[in-house]
């Protein structure tokens, strides 16, 4: 076999074999093929495509680069959660308590991570002494004692999707359907889920501009899901505004323990309960999105939710105390708000520079060396479809002393248009894909 | 400027710049921009082709990669002529003295390479004592007082293009009309060419198996030509069949003697006085191609085109005695028909695997290290169209003692195709495109 003529019958249309993915992309990971052969043929994939069973070959190949994860030996249908990026993005925070709290068990693997704000690791490390440095036999018998567990992710799972990752970032090769798709399902496949909820955002803040591109994604991944045998659900949810209203990470941890409490803001108590739905009925808990949200609200209601996020955070060494007083949460040295010049109705907001201004804060990184401030982050006011009065706070920095005050708030400002006319609220959900759909 | 944002130009349809071009090329030379972005470029291109201008602009950054022959002392109009390859090719042996002895001004630099048979250089070696080692003074010299000369490339022509040839070689990017194009049209700048003459050959044994494609790519050339101010003018020819009759070095020098006698076979006769007219014309020595190809008849039939074979022979240290008895050309050790299994007419004749044979007994380089053996090849006796019985020889083999006679023969008689219906013989000049044309 020769790799020149894998890209041959790409750059042509032609399906590759197993065997031939096999041998590219683990000749690829062990650097018996160069880059400029992998960069030719994505490329070529980004032209010609691949179909569903190229899809899935290529993230098996993916997972076989790597180590995998073994959750076996914990007991019930274990379903993982995956987001594709957005801001101020608080639903695993709130999904793991709340999915536990069912029955579902959580064993969560999870990364720092660049971006607007810290991966789900940093979000926790907000409570203080919580440590997500377990042994994977401690995440196991934490996940069979007490339903949840998080770690940090230690594994080398699927080195070979790192490297194309990072080949793709240098190549214009990034925005590909199937290399997304099986980049994705690669690394939970890998993570030891028996079953995947997808999160596919849509919109101005996410990647996937398009509604339609969302789906085509979300098809994409469910399909792979089918051909491996991991039961996969995706559903499209809005990002053309952040979700919620924090974007921080303490900031939102708070706001992660107002949804448990019920007290969350409608647009993320709603795609919590969206999401937690699927991952019942992928859990055995649950057979229709209805009884799903029924039980979710049930444990909300009466408490086991939170009640679940404390035995969590005690089990991995975090004070607990947090739970009931948010106080106790790493806070900003200021709190300003950031008013309206006129009046009228919100009509957008833009979520990926509110994002950078959260970053610009100290809130995420911007290289792997930059330090998570954990305290600092926008809270947000209003909300699309809002109306306001010219001076009404829109949102508040949360910053640290000398942080630039000036520069986010104009920025800010600029990025939150204000009309005359009526603007609706975002629809939350767009739609929903099932492997009965592909 | 980054590479990958040129890469995502290209691959969205986008032209890039002159400036943006000299940055991907002069940085690629230079080591700066790694082979993986070069190749995902290229299969953009691949996709998405380049217009005139950007296909102008590559080819002259090609030019700019290295070093570039100054012919300006030699007086006239340096018309230089490039055969896209093919098999049996003896065109150049040919042109060269009979454009000269009509005062065209022939310098021409010439390699070995790989392939069915040696190069021009490995050709004219077969004149015992004929060396191509000159000085770029000398070289020049000779054309001036001679009027001909040819020397083996010494100069670093073109690196940026040989390094990316060898990138698109192993990433199935070698088949793209503008990156094709900008090679060669490259390689006659860089050598010194003040106008060109295309050969491009089409059919089974050539790399443009259509006449459309070898038609786009003719236009392709043309163009360049014009956007760079270097007169250029592409012939359309026939290679379903190899040209002439002659596989092999000495074979093939013996067989452009016959030419410039007036007594070659009528393919590559008429192919030459086709090329030459065009010759003649960008050097300003005819009008028409009808007024060229009476000056370039006559310069064969009162034997001054023969002169100026010998003198150039002479010239370059060469036996003249070759000239007139072709004879004590390095000869093979048996001379074996391969005969007709049938009666019927000749249908076709697969150049590539005839070209193959040649290469088998000797007379070709598999790689760089291979060593020619001048005396060995094939004749062909019969050529499409041609009837013959059951018994008649279809070619002669030129072999060494002990060569592979038997595997040799069968390749060959299943190379040729004899039916019972009637085939005409192809037509050789398909078309001529001129810049008048793009």
């Amino acid at each position: 076999m020769r790799a020149s003529e894998m890209i041959r019958k790409k750059r042509d249309g032609v399906a590759l074999s197993s065997d031939e993915l096999r041998f590219l992309i683990q000749g690829y990971a062990e650097g018996k093929i160069p880059d400029y052969q992998l960069s030719a043929w994505a490329m070529a994939v980004y032209f010609q495509g691949m179909d569903a069973r190229e899809t899935a070959d290529l993230t098996l190949e993916m997972v076989r680069s790597g180590d995998e994860v073994n959750l076996s030996s914990i007991r019930g249908i274990k379903v993982d959660k995956h987001s594709t990026g957005g801001v101020g993005d608080t639903t695993t925070l709130v999904l793991g308590p709340m999915v536990a709290a069912c029955g579902v068990p959580v064993a969560k693997l999870s990364g720092r991570g660049l971006g607007h704000t810290g991966g789900t690791v940093d979000k926790l490390e907000s409570f203080p002494g919580f440590s997500t440095s377990l042994s994977i036999d401690a995440f196991i018998q934490q996940v069979n004692d007490i339903g949840i567990a998080l770690m940090g992710q230690t594994a080398d799972l699927t080195p070979a999707d790192k490297q194309l990752y990072a080949l793709r970032d240098v190549t214009a090769t990034v925005d590909s359907i199937p290399l997304i798709a099986s980049s994705i399902m690669s690394k939970k496949i890998a993570a030891g889920a028996d079953a995947i909820v997808l999160d596919v955002k849509t919109g101005a803040g996410a990647f996937m501009k398009t509604e339609e591109r969302a789906r085509e994604l979300a098809e994409a991944m469910v399909r792979i899901g089918k051909h491996v045998g991991r039961r996969t659900i995706a559903v499209i949810s809005d990002m053309d505004q952040p979700l919620g209203r924090a974007v921080g990470n303490a900031l939102e941890v708070r706001e992660a323990i107002e949804t448990l409490r019920g007290e969350g803001p409608p647009d993320l108590t709603e795609l919590c309960l969206e999401l937690g739905a699927y991952m019942l009925i992928l859990g055995g808990r649950a057979d229709t999105p209805e009884e799903a949200k029924a039980l979710l609200r049930a444990r909300i209601n009466d408490g086991t939710a939170l009640d679940q996020l404390r035995r969590f955070v005690q089990a991995q060494g975090g004070d607990t105390r947090v739970v009931d007083h948010p106080d106790l949460l790493p806070q900003a040295d200021e709190v300003i708000a950031v008013k309206a010049k006129r009046s009228g109705t919100v009509a957008a907001m833009e979520a990926e520079t509110i994002g950078l201004c959260a970053m610009k804060l100290g809130a995420g990184r911007e290289t792997k060396e930059s330090t998570i401030d954990h305290g600092v982050g926008i809270e947000l006011e209003k909300k699309v479809g809002d109306s306001v009065q010219a001076g009404d706070t829109l949102a508040t920095l949360h910053i640290r002393k000398g942080g630039p005050v000036a520069e986010v708030s104009e920025t800010l400002q600029s990025a939150i248009s204000i009309t005359d006319t009526n603007v609706s609220p975002p629809v939350q959900i767009k739609g929903v894909v099932t492997p009965d759909d592909v």
